[in-house]
């Protein structure tokens, strides 16, 4: 019996008992804790296939590394995954040391989040992706502990999330056609700007859609009147935002544009973790929330929180990655303007079947945890 | 058979067919949206007696109205409560007629707390008491269904709870010592200053404790060099901080206070919901959150997360209430700097067992929602 026809055979059974009744749990997650269960960590480098080169401003790929971690604790695994694109300065060397130092036997609760997060987080700065890998496999343990999906643990509203786009690279214009036209599917494309060939890339995809397009500059533009200027020329072109115009660092640049656009101004490299979003507040009109830029899902949801708050835009956005780490992500997505969640659709050997893209669509699961299922 | 035997019951019988497992939940819980249960609201008046006369910068009381809520889902009743001390501006009245604009029909999946929340919070402007009632039922409700309480459902460590303070209220001499030697079980007392008797209050308690004291001066002082020096004297006298010391409008001297005081400066009546715990940095120290203000647990636990990642210091109050709403208070207690939490243990006819104050400390029951029994 697999996993799955075990656990609707359970539910079956357990629900005769109970007369519908959900209020069971309680009681069994004391008596699991009681078995004095311990949380495992283990962990193995996987690398992604990319079905097309993958180009933005400053690099060209066509594999990502990653590192799949699981967390058991008795019968139950939860599923987690660090993403690590290159520039990003995180590897898998670097993660399978990160990883080394997780103790996670000193706990007995996995529920703790807080307390455990906390103790990941303390192990050394950075490490963004690995500390995600950890916190990605913990959410996803004590979902199926607790018997629910993310979203519905965070009071969200399944039917609320938002399209996602789908990035076309930088490319030739006879591929750029070509990849649109693949990616009938979804309702707006993400295009990478940056460099000479901007306008191109835009009147290209503008010879054969007139889908509203999202755009993601990566810190490609250098000066703030030309890129003003641009970015009235995209406005024009049915363009929702502009993702990161400017480098970072430059700030008073990045909060000039955002005052004097006519469309969102996102900031992306420059908003990492729960800081960077209090710090992003006047600079830019909204943030896009990574979990490998974060470190995970519980800092990502705070995020969502902070910048909800403060009357900000946000976007959840991702790396490529497999359906594992989109999925993690995904379970914020009903509280987000606009989603980037296109990680998974890249790669051509994903191994979990979770959060899918139905009509374009982002649509969660309902499986306890983030929602996986191996395939 | 009663409610607890049943579910014990249900559990024992459940856990033996899961084996120990806790995942078949989103099953009972899809399973029981299937049944198409409908919400329903009810809610009845009913007058807290005061054990002592209750005295603080503006008046004096032996009572408190409050409102008890209940919502029914199937066979679960999540319960909820407003109080409504006279000073703040909403009464049984109030609430009675906020209450009566609610429909919860058209709502199908309780677990949906942010879309259910949000409808209530525009139902009206203010009228937080009367939406916290919502609020806190609707949690016990969803906290029921998934079978967790809510320190669990949020992440948080139930060993991290601190203590509560226990008010003394202004009044002679002879009966503050009295009050002081009936709260031996506290380990911190919180005195209520903002009278011309301030000085005398401390000396007072002063004369049979040394204890640990917090202060409250509900906007009581007028003249921020006085309210320094009294500060300075405070804090040579184990005074831990300071709440609310001028009135909210003056939002400089506050400040100013903020940034010369030698221990914390925290905001109360000047920090309602979300939104005045952004405009408190920089103004306070810390922010004081209580259910009646902010309109509930949801608020309540975003208020955390926010003065958290601003580096704020967090401390959890409340009204004169029974168990009912003192325990949902608790569920954000373990990552509060601060609580006082002292609202029921005021009270002679509480009518729920839930959290309670153990030598001194906030202790959470483990009972799933917000974890009440009803006596």
């Amino acid at each position: 019996m697999n996993r799955r026809n075990f656990l609707i055979k359970s539910s079956l059974a357990c629900g005769a008992v109970t007369a519908g009744l959900s209020t069971t749990n309680a009681f069994s997650l004391k008596n699991l804790n009681m078995t004095k269960n311990k949380l495992e960590l283990s962990w193995r480098p996987y690398t992604l296939d990319l079905k097309h080169v993958f180009t933005i401003a400053t690099s060209s790929r066509t594999t990502t590394p990653v590192m799949l971690t699981e967390i058991k604790y008795g019968d139950i695994t939860g599923y987690g995954e660090a993403s690590m694109p290159p520039y990003l300065g995180e590897s898998q060397e670097s993660v399978d040391i990160f990883l080394k130092k997780v103790n996670l036997s000193q706990f007995n609760d996995p529920t703790e989040l807080e307390k455990i997060l906390d103790y990941i987080d303390g192990l050394d700065i950075k490490n963004t992706a690995a500390k995600a890998s950890v916190d990605i496999a913990l959410h996803d343990l004590v979902g199926k502990l607790i018997g629910q999906p993310w979203y519905k643990i965070w009071g969200y509203d399944a039917s609320k999330t938002p399209v996602t786009s789908f990035t076309i690279g930088i490319d030739t214009p006879e591929v750029v056609r070509q990849k649109v036209k693949e990616a009938e599917e979804f309702k707006v494309l993400k295009v990478k700007l940056g460099r000479d060939t901007d306008k191109e890339m835009i009147e290209t995809i503008r010879s054969v859609t007139d889908k509203p397009l999202v755009t993601d500059v990566n810190q490609g533009w250098k000066d703030k009147h030309a890129a003003l200027d641009m970015i009235h020329w995209l406005a024009e072109r049915n363009v929702e935002f502009i993702e990161q115009p400017m480098p970072k660092e430059d700030v008073d640049s990045n909060a000039w544009l955002t005052e004097n656009s006519p469309i969102p101004i996102i900031g992306d490299e420059a908003v990492q973790g729960i800081e960077d979003a209090i710090r992003a507040k006047g600079v830019y009109s909204g943030i896009n929330i990574k979990l490998m830029k974060c470190g995970g899902m519980r800092n990502a949801n705070k995020m969502v929180t902070i910048a909800k708050a403060f009357g900000m835009k946000v976007m959840v956005g991702c790396m490529t990655e497999t359906s594992c780490a989109i999925s993690a992500a995904s379970h914020i997505s009903p509280e987000c303007d606009w989603a980037d969640l296109d990680g998974a659709l890249l790669i051509s050997n994903d191994i979990f079947e979770g959060t899918k893209v139905i009509n374009g669509k982002v649509t969660l699961s309902d499986l306890p945890g983030i929602g996986l299922k191996k395939i």
